[in-house]
């Protein structure tokens, strides 16, 4: 008998292979004090050494093997161990509170994961935390002798299943052997499952208990369009999945001819296909991946890893670099949207009841002029490096967009009589996610250049859902009804005064809402780079004059499982 | 030169008199452990009996002088005294570990807060922790021999300025020197908030730090409907203060006359003015104030102070009890209403990081047909005692609401089928505060026989705000255009198949928003049942058909200034 367990499908594509356990080594630490500090010194520079070397190899590896992408992962660690204030901080735990080497290097992880660890939604910082993660359990595995697990290991082709697969285990895969993926932990936006995405392997993850109920050996259907993992699968199920698994590799093939070209529907008209960016290094995953611009520039990683607020001069360096990197292309800087789940050490928030009903971004800003202020004046002086566009996020009431747009203004007149340039047509726009500006687009409509519906939070409000919460993650559904009815007055609302829409969120790259969405006249769609190609492809295929009944219909729709069975129904396209 | 503090209009009413500081009794403990058991339990009882005297004495004073409900306060305070489990648990403490008698009771006295107090918005348990409050301070003063503030010493008019004002307190107030009352902490909810309205105690609370910036002696004008305290107010603003409390005064003494008159506008249109309730001694003052009928029946209260889940015969019986005392008037009941920021001791919920965005209300109900199930059934036997309506909360989904039906349907065939007689024409609909909803009403309303608006957390989701988080609490706005056009496309879709609509939410009773409300053809005003003469009044005295414009001109508002202001021009009856 098979058996189906449900995930979240990571990576595109389907595979069917063994499993193969990867089995993580035991870490634990059991001395945690000494008095020989300086025996825990030696200990520590030794276990760096060797890191080192370990790491400089998997970077040949990756560069050789898998390309630029998968090296840069290894780079990020490499630097991190090479970061003097990392060891600083481990030996003066030694010194200070007589740790042994390891304790003081899971004090210090600790301290910097603390830091890190309470933001769901910043790909950048999940990153980050991962990489370093990832190297102290490096570090670890020499102090205490213990090898970690060695997915080079493997000489066969199987589908790796583990807890969690980091990235340095990806940058470990001989993509001849590793058909898939399946992990009981880790989301849709974790650095594994863009890694995944990059290598294309068929992935699965936040399979409850993978690791418990699938076996060595087992036969694993993995289907990484659908979340869904088929263990011990039938004849009927492999041929019926052998089938699915050529249709998506031929669909696949004709994206990478798409990467220059522009967005246009089958019946002609022209959208935008953009990135969505947190790094420099996103920039150059979107420019790989054929971005037509940015279509949302998260600002707060210059205000990370740091004690106190960046200066508007640093802020300046980093914004030109990207402004400039786009050349002519848009790229739309958000100001600081921190608070929610999203906390900086720099700036104390008060504990909140309900963080993403509380003090957060645009909030912030306004009742902190003097972290708004520098911000602004940098991205303004910035301008004149390429094409820039400066939008506020979570904007509640018109009153907050004038203030916002006032200081805006200020600043910009105070930079232009000290001298300085600033382009002259910078457009200024808004997140849009809330329901009560949604409700009101034709008013805000006449006071900003654009709007960009930040879909994962008007999903959340609308339907009174925090989709990490698993207990009601069922109710964050992107296809309601009245999701797609607020999405359409806000396109049309700012139509009508000739102003342009985008969206940042995930709907923004679903295959079941780009029909719609493309529809209803959306301009932008804003994703991760590596969501670019399928939807540019799911664009030209379509026409927007065709889907006009079905955007009828799906407003019209009582409930998402309706809307659903519509678009699969009005769109043969998506096949799979 | 005077000084304008800002607060919160608690009890409405305008009164100049000078400040009485009431400062609060040290009752901190030194001593927390000792080896005589004996000693301590025999101190305790004395402390008991001491405490029941004074009580008694408290108990006779408010009945005389102060009414029925003063009386009902001291009364509930009798009970908590009376109550053996809080003898048992204190005397517990002390045998097992060697507590004194105060560390014991204030231990005791932490377990139970605990127990209430993360709840915000329930005014049951807010009163249930602040009558176990008083109880345990009077004890403590009779264990530290510390007497407590004696508000009965006044003996000239005056103000009385507290950080807190608790039941007792005002249960031992002497009408004719008792002014008005500032508090530096406090809700509009608060347990002391009702009692000063009986009183006609012109009240605000919230004013930070009261306590500190008045002091004995100063003269303040006590604005009650503004929530404005002046201190030390000059000539002319006692004038113009003395004009608006004879204004006021005059307003006031219609209302009675209006108790038991139906609602109707100047221009003949029916409306129900009914009470929200959670307790049966709510239910007497919802007939005391001429409540037309019950709009919310909040039926949390019968699962508090339990370790277990009430039987069905135990939620039968007190369903039966208000279902008969309102006679036919209509009883709204909800289902259980938990999450959020209301816990109940047995029934674990897991910490969320978003309550009110997380696993509450219905959403619990369905996961757990266990809880749903035997309260359905309770309130379909309790039907036939007189005219009961059923409504599910936070319903997001239509498939929800089919869901939550369901089980109530299959639960009436199967009580019906037992020979248990249920009524026929019992109405169900469902709680309407999720921005999903409210965009589809038009579908839903095809499924409910009624809907009522929750108005505060609609609000609260609309605009993204907390309303109970300070930092933002500037935008939580019951008159905000979005939720104008919101409850507007609410009663329409719900008119247009026939159905009523009700509001239980503290915007149903905002002077400000009842023009509106009853233009738009709200059907059903349900509030706090000290509200319900004056909005009664109000309706009265204003004609539908002539708010018409002023309906228009608000739903085509921008901000919610522009709307407060709009209804002060066209409702000129709205003189304060």
């Amino acid at each position: 008998m098979s058996l189906l367990l449900n995930g979240l499908a990571a990576s595109s594509g389907i595979t069917i292979a063994p499993a193969h356990l990867l089995v993580e080594s035991d870490l634990s630490i059991t001395k945690q004090h000494t008095a020989d500090k300086n025996h825990e010194v030696a200990r520590l520079h030794d276990s760096f050494t060797l890191s080192k070397t370990e790491l400089q190899q998997l970077y040949q590896h990756a560069h050789e093997k898998l390309g630029q992408r998968a090296a840069a992962i290894i780079d990020t660690q490499i630097a991190i161990l090479d970061d003097p204030t990392l060891q600083t901080k481990i030996i003066d735990r030694i010194n200070n509170h007589h740790d042994t080497a390891e304790w003081a290097v899971k004090k210090v992880e600790d301290y910097y994961l603390n830091v890190f660890e309470r933001m769901n939604d910043n790909d950048y910082l999940h990153s980050r935390a991962t990489a370093l993660r990832d190297v102290t359990k490096r570090i670890l595995s020499h102090l205490l002798n213990v090898p970690l697990p060695d997915p080079a290991l493997l000489n066969q082709r199987a589908v790796f299943v583990a807890k969690n697969i980091t990235p340095t285990d990806t940058a470990q895969f001989d993509r001849r052997y590793v058909a898939g993926i399946v992990t009981a932990n880790g989301g849709r936006t974790s650095h594994f499952t863009i890694m995944s995405k990059t290598l294309s392997l068929p992935a699965v993850v936040g399979v409850r208990d993978a690791t418990k109920i699938i076996h060595d050996g087992d036969m694993l259907i993995v289907d990484g369009i659908h979340g869904k993992v088929i263990v011990n699968p039938s004849n009927e199920e492999i041929e019926h999945y052998q089938l699915l698994a050529g249709e998506f590799a031929q669909e696949q093939q004709k994206w990478g001819a798409l990467k220059d070209k522009q967005t246009v529907s089958a019946d002609g008209r022209r959208f935008e296909v953009a990135a969505n960016v947190g790094t420099f290094a996103d920039i150059i995953d979107a420019q790989e991946e054929g971005a037509e611009g940015i279509g949302l520039l998260r600002t707060e990683f210059l205000y990370m890893n740091r004690d106190e607020l960046p200066s508007e001069e640093q802020q300046f360096l980093a914004y030109k670099r990207f402004v400039s990197a786009m050349n002519q292309q848009r790229v739309v800087a958000r100001t600081l949207d921190i608070g929610g789940d999203k906390q900086l050490g720099m700036v104390k928030l008060a504990h909140e009841d309900n963080p993403y009903l509380g003090f957060r971004a645009i909030r912030i800003g306004l009742a902190r002029p003097e972290i708004l202020r520098p911000q602004l004046r940098a991205l303004l002086r910035s301008s004149v490096y390429g094409r820039l566009a400066i939008m506020f996020p979570m904007i509640a009431t018109i009153e907050e967009f004038q203030q916002a747009r006032a200081i805006l203004d200020e600043e910009k007149e105070r930079l232009v009589r000290a001298g300085y340039q600033v382009a002259k047509n910078i457009e200024v726009g808004m997140m849009l996610e809330i329901p009560a500006v949604a409700v009101m687009a034709e008013h805000f409509a006449k006071y900003v250049d654009f709007f960009s519906i930040g879909s994962n939070d008007l999903v959340q409000y609308l339907l009174a859902v925090d989709r990490g919460n698993q207990q009601v993650a069922y109710l964050y559904q992107e296809l309601h009804p009245a999701v797609l009815r607020m999405v359409k007055q806000v396109i049309e609302a700012a139509h009508a005064e000739g102003k342009w829409v985008g969206m940042c969120g995930e709907m923004a790259s679903n295959p079941l809402a780009v029909p719609l969405l493309m529809a209803m006249g959306l301009d932008e769609f804003s994703m991760s780079s590596s969501q670019i190609l399928r939807v540019r492809s799911l664009i030209h295929q379509l026409s927007t004059r065709k889907l006009q009944p079905l955007v009828h219909r799906a407003i019209n729709a009582e409930t998402t499982a309706e809307v659903q069975k519509l678009v699969r129904e009005y769109v043969p396209e998506l096949k799979i």
